[in-house]
């Protein structure tokens, strides 16, 4: 093939406000109804505080038809095969666009930001519309089911259940799970268990952090701004808050008893990765530095960074410096996305972006990153997508470089 | 010169049980009297939960003169001889002898660790004491007063004055502020510019992290066990818990606005240090991935990793990784430590352990990371300090390699 296979392991997509309504269990309609309007307003108060109405306005202008592939299916087949994408993996939520599953069951899903009752009659009312969604092209869609496992792990095992008999092989989990138990909590063992056996891959998308701390609350009184550095505060530690749940399920051991448990961090950098896992191999290695702390390592088997490896991968758009790290991160961890629709992803300039951050690597690494390894890990069928790669991928020629 | 000099940029001293009493305001004795045993008991307690009694006692064995030096005058006079360290700076807490300031005003100094009142006096009483052993030792010793600065502002600036007045030109404030404003809050202005005007290093020392996580409920209730990896999690959390300053420092603009500012991170490795910078640069530079989020850089002048090569300086013992990755992490930042009396740092191993870290490295650059930049930054007499070099201080010749 002179194409290369694309795999775009962070999109997103959800319904415009109100759409979810046919979606969702009877009772919640009449709230949800509400809830919408009062949802769009603190949006909008949110986004003039922080000064990025104009922002939005200008990026969404001349492209607001192929933002409706934010949900729409006959749109988002035309922008993904213009992106050069052949298969991509779905998470909800879409900023600019208010496309969120309703009471909050989005990509900040979890205790921090909604409901028991709701947050779970928004997260399946989600889940029933992806499920649609990636009916309509299986071969090309892997949808991540919301689940709000913290409440209820019961609840959380029957989604899973519900998900792969809807052709959902996917989930995303709270990144925060305060004030409910951390995930190296023994409750959370048969969530673990029906994914491994299932072979469900597990989910923390980047996003939730403890925020209130950048603004002096959150959400934001009417009015109050931001401190000075407060969004540049959050931005680094998104990425912080994204991993936490990693540093739980490697020295809990999770891994330990889950050998097949996949686990995915999506769109948190890859930067982190090389300092942390040296920092977690010398606390495991180098025993007499921390001895005085007592046993907290005879449980594992293996080094953290052994974990990372195996069990671990990473989604998400690079820059040129993570492209080059890659050995030091881990090049078969590494899997690329393009974060459709939202701005700060490739697109529209995804061809273009693609060639900056791989050009002049070896073939073998780049067609993994940008699309092999996610093929094995989510089980697209290679051999099916090969005529839309001829059809659609991009031209292996530009990154030889 | 063919002897090295060598500062100790963290160690610790601390009264042992009790012995606070006289250097208590009498209103807090009566209080602290009884305290101490609850303490002694509670800490008990946790050794025992934590399984390390055995490693303790063990490690113990054969030193327990020499770990009198964590209080007394001319044993750690001998200790840090023995160990070829000319000069040091001194923090509090030694956790296997117990001797921590009153009432939490130790490592752990701050509104998760104690009450406004009872804090402050811990902190005075540590501080009283601490400038007379440093008075007995005034070209070797600098110590690092306790100023619990979330409470109030107003009384964290008269402390700081008060410690450069009694020769104290260091202090140390609490990792974690919550629940009160974190860093970047205009509250704090008073004290960055008292600091910078009297010259005063500000420090974070690594210990505290949100670590009832770990733990179910911290401090344990009598009986609970850990969860399986639960001091794992904290080993790697509290490098995380003790950088956070620093984030809030750099987007907050506190460097911007005191230039000369300095702030040590102290204890918390160095690994983190190369993608922690690049993380933070890349969102400085790369503004389209955020763009959606408003203005949050404006107002820095710098680049974050600019801030933290003009500002910020780490001390802490280092792995020979760590020397090796020294211009990653920034060799003009990193100061070495030997951690007495703790048992996790070089300590009685001291000569051995800096040969196999800096062996083989550009002398200038071992210099540097051994006592140069700690000299510098501290403001240490190296002429005074010669002859005592001459005296005790290690060969230069291993280190060549």
């Amino acid at each position: 093939m002179n194409r290369q296979l694309v795999i775009s392991t962070d999109c997103h997509a959800g319904l415009p406000p109100g759409d979810y309504l046919e979606y969702l269990d009877p009772e919640f309609r009449e709230r949800y109804q509400h809830d919408v309007q009062v949802q769009l307003d603190a949006a909008r108060e949110t986004r003039k505080l922080m000064l990025v109405e104009d922002i939005n306005a200008r990026w969404r202008q001349g492209i607001e038809k192929q933002l409706t592939g934010a949900w729409d299916h006959e749109q988002r087949i035309d922008v993904l095969d213009h992106d050069g994408i052949a298969a991509e993996v779905i998470f909800p939520d879409g900023i600019t666009e208010n496309n969120s599953p309703p009471f909050g069951a989005g990509l900040g899903v979890g205790p921090q930001g909604g409901e028991y009752a709701t947050q779970w009659a928004g997260a399946r009312a989600h889940n029933r519309w992806l499920a649609e969604l990636c009916q309509m092209a299986p071969e090309r869609r892997r949808g991540v089911a919301v689940v709000p496992a913290t409440w209820d792990v019961d609840e959380a095992v029957a989604e899973v259940r519900w998900a792969v008999a809807n052709g959902l092989g996917s989930i995303m989990i709270p990144v925060m799970w305060q004030p409910h138990a951390p995930y190296h909590h023994p409750r959370y063992e048969p969530l673990w268990a029906v994914c491994q056996d299932l072979d469900v891959v597990v989910h923390f998308h980047s996003g939730p952090a403890p925020s209130h701390e950048y603004f002096g609350d959150w959400p934001p009184a009417p009015g109050q701004q931001p401190l000075p550095g407060g969004m540049g505060i959050y931005v680094c530690e998104a990425v912080w808050a994204v991993v936490r749940p990693l540093t739980f399920f490697i020295w809990g051991g999770i891994f330990e008893r889950y050998p097949e448990l996949r686990v995915v961090i999506t769109e948190a950098t890859t930067t982190w990765a090389p300092g942390y896992l040296e920092h977690l191999d010398a606390r495991y290695v180098d025993w007499h530095v921390t001895a005085k702390l007592g046993d907290y390592r005879s449980h594992l088997s293996m080094k953290p960074s052994e974990y990372f490896r195996r069990n671990v991968r990473l989604g998400t758009f690079f820059a040129r410096g993570e492209a080059e790290k890659r050995h030091e991160i881990g090049v078969g961890c590494m899997m690329w996305g393009s974060d459709y629709p939202h701005p700060e992803g490739t697109w529209p300039h995804t061809r273009d972006r693609m060639v900056e951050t791989f050009r002049g690597l070896p073939a073998a690494e780049t067609e993994a990153m940008l699309g092999g390894t996610a093929a094995e890990l989510y089980g697209f069928d290679v051999a099916k997508l090969a005529p839309l790669v001829e059809r659609i991928g991009p031209d292996k020629a530009p990154f030889a470089g």
